[in-house]
């Protein structure tokens, strides 16, 4: 597709300007802002409550989409341990310097002080990846491997693909479920975020289960953990967590209105391509590639 | 070479341990922890105080290695900038979620308020990339291109390098000179620090002037910026900065005493070779590829 008459059928008044204000070059295409800023309803889609986590800090709240395709045992478990208000009054555990931000039972290794997991299981299997199928959704997305020049983001997550496999990438604010050195160590109820350069070596060895949509200021600005790997080694300088809850049981006066933008619109293969190619006028080199981890997933408060 | 003889003749007493717990099962390599504990003297290098900035915060103290190969009238000017004591009493303009904290003259707009720069340049050519050279110390290294599978990170910096160019990768904790829209419109007296996942789109589009050895954590907790970009818009909730000196005018009691682990040595080729294939137990996968900005160049105290 011819990405300038694209861009012609959508923003026929701003490149219009565009235009004008340089008869003697061609149009360049439309930058991130441009695109966003011509998009329509339908781009845009509304989480599903059932799907989506907030966890809410003295500080505020974080907002998380789970992602049940990649990984449905994990995510049911969480969900199952929220519902039981496992994490309300946990805190977050561990916040190492370009690494991870890590929540759950600080007494986790002490039989008699930690908290029980209810009804949830104790031991998953690791989620780590997928067959490719022509029946889920996000099978239709052009992929390339770990430093892929077009990524796979859908419905809504970073996508890397190998062969017939595909998987969920550490990509900056993804979410994962810790686990300890075996397979089915993990369970969901000690959770990470990616707070620096996407760590990919952990892509298949972990769990992942969603995507911070909001919020990553409250963990990133964190005070950093003074021991090994970054973990807080005293109690009562952790910060607590408030509670987990599902948007779904949270009154709607109290949710949170965000929006993600759609991944299986024209617009956003245009917009890949307008991160892939940067035109802006501040660029001199438009470089021609995009790694997975810089294709944004752009949110917005609900209009 | 193989790894496991390199590794036999470096660490005997822990590797010997190591078979005698797992005598039914080949060694594995040594992973980044052991490769580091049986490092010598010779495997680290004193920073050049002479290429050193201090950029001390109320917080503390952000160490910066300059990068005059990549960048030579950069840092010069910069160096001009900081012997005038250009940067005391400036602030942190800038802090953006996933992206760069930027500093300067928060007056820079302003011709009547603005700070004079004195006798340093205030246009300077982008120095965005070099010729390869067999004379570059760094020229030896096996480099790929920007998702390299092998990084070319010598003399302690991540290098990316396509045809016959190499330059500087915006890895996290590198140093840029911000600059306006043309290409020579930059000059060292407003600088950046990557602080996310790696805008590798900003590679050969801005100079890149060092690196953060360390304080990074001084850098990346700073409140976010409200405005749009992440830019601070009230003046009186800019960190200030106290002051920004070379380590070579700092005296000997007052100098930050760090090491940088050399990278022109086999133990650094045997450390990227652990990091790309993670041996360690908790390891499942052990992914087989390496992304540049993931390679680490440990610092330490000196001992």
């Amino acid at each position: 597709m011819d990405l300038r008459l694209a861009a012609l059928a959508i923003l026929p008044a701003l490149l219009l300007t565009v235009l004008q204000a340089r008869a003697d070059t061609p149009a360049k295409p439309p930058g991130m802002a441009e695109l966003l800023a011509a998009s329509t309803a339908e781009d845009w889609r509304d989480p599903d409550p059932e799907q989506t986590l907030y966890l809410d800090l003295a500080a505020g709240r974080v907002v998380i989409e789970l992602a049940p395709q990649f990984a449905p045992n994990h995510v049911a478990n969480i969900k199952t341990l929220v519902r039981a208000g496992y994490f309300d009054g946990l805190s977050i555990l561990r916040v190492q310097e370009n690494y991870v931000v890590q929540w759950g039972d600080p007494n986790a290794e002490d039989p008699k002080l930690k908290r029980s997991l209810g009804q949830a299981a104790e031991k998953l299997d690791g989620e780590y990846a997928l067959d490719r199928s022509p029946d889920l959704p996000f099978a239709a997305a052009r992929w390339r491997s770990l430093c892929g020049v077009l990524p796979a983001s859908a419905p809504g997550f970073p996508v890397a693909g190998s062969g017939k496999r595909i998987w969920l990438a550490h990509c900056y604010g993804m979410v994962g479920a810790g686990r300890g050195d075996t397979s089915d160590s993990g369970n969901g109820a000690e959770l990470y975020v990616v707070i620096g350069h996407a760590p990919r070596h952990l892509d298949r060895n972990v769990t992942l289960v969603g995507r911070v949509l909001s919020g990553m200021e409250r963990l990133t600005t964190l005070e950093r953990g003074k021991a090994a790997l970054g973990f807080i080694d005293k109690k009562e300088t952790m910060t607590p967590i408030q509670s987990i809850r599902l948007a779904a049981d949270t009154p709607a006066k109290d949710r949170s209105a965000l929006q993600v933008l759609r991944t299986d619109t024209p617009l956003f293969e245009q917009l890949v391509e307008a991160r892939r190619t940067r035109r802006e006028d501040w660029f001199l080199e438009p470089t021609g590639r995009i790694e997975l981890c810089n294709v944004p997933i752009p949110v917005r408060q609900t209009p």
